[in-house]
């Protein structure tokens, strides 16, 4: 058993004669992975949007971790990812919009967007990982309940 | 319907108190996405893996379509990946392996050597957004059938 918090493996499986993968990690059901016609048949997760996936959830995490040491009690909590690709190659996204809603008893925006700030900074890893090479911005809608 | 063309889009939800989400794109079976102890319980993919799934989904189908184009005849086709964190936060891979497994009747080294440079400089856009940040080192594992 690999230790994940040194090192992490994943395999990618190629499932027919076009670009269907499953993608897999021990333990864990296989993530049907295609690509858009006319190359793929849209099988699957495109590989942006696994991007976009790993990207939300980390940052996700990261909050999610601050917000319950600080005693707040959450209620619900979602976010919502768009990736804005460049018109040429390399498509990757020039822009990555993030918007995060939270339902809670109480938290004011200006507590998330200092947070934010920290899992940018230090504590998201994949945001660590594109710094530099894509803008990210972060909305915030808070629900009070 | 999104143009995946242009821009795509995500959605992550929490779904317990800790920190275990639903990964989704409409038209997919959801991702269960989840962090390792003691933050999280291991109920489904990491952030990190995910990314490693981008990346070597990515590079995946930027060879296949190349070898495809070159009318070489693929048996099968796996990427292995390993990614090493650091030991610090944040705790990104400082370096990522890519293990590429292709069963051909006739690939060499050298063309695929070719292809993942075109991949990496130009047509493999997950890549173009971890550059400079991240190593990425490739190697290759041709089984001649």
């Amino acid at each position: 058993m690999t230790d994940k918090s040194k090192e992490l493996k994943t395999t990618v499986t190629l499932m027919n004669n076009r670009l269907h993968f499953n993608g897999m990690v021990e333990g864990n059901a296989p993530i049907s992975i295609d690509y858009t016609p006319p190359l793929g048949d849209n099988l699957g997760y495109t590989s942006l949007e696994l991007l976009l996936l790993s990207l939300s959830s980390c940052l996700g995490s990261a909050l999610l971790t601050f917000l319950r040491r600080m005693d707040k009690h959450i209620i619900n909590f979602t976010i919502h990812s768009t990736g804005f690709r460049k018109e040429s190659h390399p498509t990757s996204f020039s822009r990555i919009l993030l918007e995060v809603e939270v339902t809670s008893s109480g938290i004011t925006e200006a507590e998330l967007k200092k947070l934010t700030r920290m899992a940018e900074e230090t504590y998201c890893p994949v945001w660590d990982m594109i710094r530099g090479n894509v803008t990210v911005d972060v909305n915030f809608n808070i629900i009070i309940r």
